[in-house]
């Protein structure tokens, strides 16, 4: 397999989905081996770094990217399989931004509230037991968290020329923010231009379902993963984000209100199901109603996401792609 | 401890919360024994049973009850323990009501659309492999289901005088349809009126999270419960349905859009570990950002439900009322 | 015609819809001259009086009535044309209330930022020049605005045995805050129950589209009304409340998210435009995109309200139930 | 006053803000004599026509321009006055898009409802008479109506490097698809990139409030604008697109749900309040609620779009920017 290292200087960071050239093209097949600055650029490195001092719209989500996938066009499948997700420093910051999170008035849900207080804690990284800690700034709690390295963005250039901020999440895949995007993972996403361009970043140390103030524990992150394309011939394309771990498939559906991102994650997994098991829709919307598990991603940004999931458990015969999934987990093994 | 027993006949059933004369007084910490009809009524009981010729609206989602809680006023917290929800049919229901359900128009999102076709599925229960059977009705898939029942409505009536049907949740509980409510959870409902004047219904034998094409697996369902109250003076009542089990402590926030929903379960949580553990507001904003799962509980009903987890593993110290749960954990064993 | 006279004791104020026994029994063409109090029980008069002092919940938005109709069954339609609406009293006041409003967080979009500061305005009432005065609090400026009276609330019971706040607008009519709602329009609400229990109130000295901070120049109201019915064989109920006037057919729709309320009013307009013209549905589709007027009502009641109206210069033939609008505009004038 | 006239070729059009490079530089003060095709780029011309057919996403919505002001800088403001815009075809089409539109399930509202029919209807002009023609599809109904030219898509460069299909309404103008986008009103929009790199099309020869539809009476249009320019020295920047005519002052605000399009532009036009009258913005927030008007512009786009506009009369000493609009007024009176 081919192996791709790549650690960007800041001058290469790219803040969009599109927009921007690739640093390098890959062999389907390729291994890449890439270094993530956290949302902040690093910027936040002690609880007295606020938001506003530091952060700068325009310059947050740094990608690392992108890179163009040879013989990718559209129609295709970008397939991308998460190997190894390491921190790569001993901290993690998160901090509320002014106009920003899930329980504060925002630049869309506009109103008339001062905004929240600022604050930042920084989260330190135990790596021999595997934690972050909690820290409360107001009174003497302390709590050891599991560290649950993870993704917030991944994704591709978008559709019809369109180049969106890495802030937003849509069909393109982008800041969705779901704990999803785990080592494991294996992640499909439509390919819109020639080359697909994708960019992975965001790291996170851990992250609740929502992420209710709008930041997770961000830290820089070392990351390997396999890339990989599925021709339109061989299978057609997903219309939004798929994910596939050794228990579950899983849709990621970006819009708002909620209950749209939701019905997307719904109407994608139906299309998926029917595929798979040769159900008619109102048989999988059945059979979907028992056994879907839909755990919120984000509520904070752009387009809010939501998950949709279906265990292979449960419901047996869920192998897309003829055992893809299988086979790059079997690669990944090679590689350790 | 006090044993009520009673099934209600179909001239029993109350339809909404609020507006219904207690059926009895019970004690607090009486334990009931109580027998569900399910949301149809029982009225689908074979695939050619359809929504539209069997159900009339305003005579949906039976409730057994209501019953009053000598001594309970206004400003008190209702506990009601679930011991046990054994399904007391061999078969369960789902169906596809017109203009209903999270992936269609509705009579709220208005479109039009043509409905969906209509059509309803049963599910087969065994008991001894503890499952129930989905089959689909276009082809020859039929797969084993781990029962997992639960009851979609729990609710006191309402504030205000209001008298809401038993189809909706809110703030007064009701028809949440959130798979948390399942043998083992103890549910805290803030009392509105004298005696609080609680119903259950809507049996469920297993149920996705969303409920998406709007009913669960329906069936008639044997409830054992342990009332409990908690006076004013002790603790201050929830805004919001509370919900504890032996891993975790929950909150279940309805309205729209979906949105909505989610952010009063998050301040609803965030007051409650604010109160458990010391913690700030922010503090707990932020502790609650990297610790919470958000599953989803319906979007389908006149309200969405979502849900907030907080893991007492990952948090330690979330024990309310001074360890109430385990109390009545411990009672109900003695129960059986 | 019978003339009814009627102004509720405040011990007679009705603060639901559905619950309340009727005042009293009215016949179709009956004329009804009532008094209402304003939405805070004239508790506020003067800008020192706050809301978090004076307001109670559960006592907000008094109701005169509600009134039974003869003859009035589930599936008929009730007619009410308001004649006359006159300030009843010299002032009007508007006030912020902690928590809620269209530009603050409120019980539903929970957020954690604190309440806007609690502020009441006064509004002088001069009758010679038809004008309520405005006047800053925080600095000289100071407005004569026109007066333009309105009932924010008209409603029926509703369906199914609900009973509903006085907040509340659905589809039983209710606290709809639109300024539709004027002397000469004539409103055609859905009979739920025997005797269709009627009430009106809330009277604003005016109030602009979507009652942004939440409440309007709230005021005293005297009301002349004229009753009327038409019977579910002469013509379908309407599901949403309709209104006409010399100009114009109106549908307010009541739902959350403000598209919903928005769908429902265009939906429930499609039906009508289909019955008064003759219209294939998808025709009517289009005609309305290309003519309809939607101003909001309302973003800030428990359901926000969308308008959706056309005129009948635009579209020729709207005279809907046989003109039975320019009858009841004849009646009226016979009365002055 | 320099004078452009502009006709782009099919090859020239543009279909996103930002992403293309400017057509010309033009001076503040230009007038501008463009021709814009209409939004199916004159492909629908027959009811034979349909959308799925001849419709091409990433091709829809030409934009004519874009256009780099000289001298125009981020902070600035970019003043566009239309001085007449006149059809340019003697025929207008609309259409039903398959999964568009405001009363129908879409790729965001995702359901599993069969599309709408398709179907196209063509609006002849009469010149003369200033009218365009409804002719119903499935009656002999044929109503005339007032021709009401409007311009659906004013807008430039977004923020941050991002390009946007020109079908996307944002804080950057775009597809807002208000009627008070008309002759004789002056558009003021934030400069985000140096040139500002605006661009206009979509001539509506009439629409309804909400395009219910998602198409208006689509038609080429001849647009005279004069384009100006206010520089971050004179005056701050508006956030959100801003209107202004002989008699209102208006803002637009677009995202979803719809509440918070509607929530955006009441803050914006509280901010510009303030300005002009130097009120408290508690002040201005009271002052709003009873004099806004509301009407929606669009609830079928990718963003939905809300106005809030406020009457010159009503509010005396509206007069942002010392009287711009009226001598823009007064300049492009005498270019007739």
């Amino acid at each position: 397999m081919d192996v791709v290292e790549f650690r960007p200087e800041p001058s290469q960071y790219a803040y969009t989905f599109g927009g921007v050239a690739p640093i390098r093209e890959v062999e389907p097949g390729s291994v890449l081996r890439l270094w993530c600055d956290d949302a902040f650029g690093g910027t936040l490195r002690s609880t007295s770094d606020l938001a506003s001092a530091h952060l700068r719209m325009g310059f947050l989500n740094p990608q690392t990217g992108p890179f163009a996938v040879r013989g990718a066009e559209p129609g295709d499948t970008l397939v991308l399989h998460l190997v190894d997700l390491t921190p790569a420093r001993d901290w993690g910051a998160s901090t509320l931004v002014p106009f920003f999170g899930g329980l504060t008035g925002t630049d869309r849900t506009a109103l008339l509230n001062d905004p929240l207080a600022e604050r930042t804690w920084i989260y330190e990284v135990d790596r021999a037991r595997s934690t972050v800690t909690f820290t409360a700034a107001r009174s003497d709690l302390s709590i050891d968290l599991p560290l649950a390295p993870m993704l917030g963005t991944v994704g591709v250039a978008p559709a019809y020329g369109e180049v969106r901020s890495s802030l937003t999440p849509d069909a393109f895949g982008g800041n969705m923010d779901t704990p999803e995007m785990r080592a494991g993972a294996t992640c499909y996403l439509p390919v819109n231009t020639p080359g697909a361009i994708f960019s992975v970043g965001d790291g996170h140390y851990r992250q609740g379902e929502g992420e209710s103030c709008g930041t997770a524990v961000e830290g820089a992150m070392d990351v390997t993963l396999i890339v990989d394309l599925v021709k339109a011939s061989q299978a057609p394309a997903p219309l939004w984000p798929r994910l596939e771990n050794d228990d579950e498939i899983v849709v990621v559906g970006s819009s708002r209100p909620l209950e749209d991102a939701w019905r997307i994650s719904q109407v994608e997994m139906i299309t998926w199901l029917t595929g798979l098991l040769g159900l008619d829709r109102l048989d999988a919307y059945q059979l979907l109603t028992q056994v879907s598990l839909a755990p919120l991603a984000n509520v904070v940004d752009t387009n809010y996401s939501a998950v949709t999931k279906v265990s292979k458990t449960l419901v047996p015969g869920l192998r897309p792609l003829d055992g893809l999934h299988a086979d790059l987990r079997e690669r990944a093994r090679s590689l350790t």
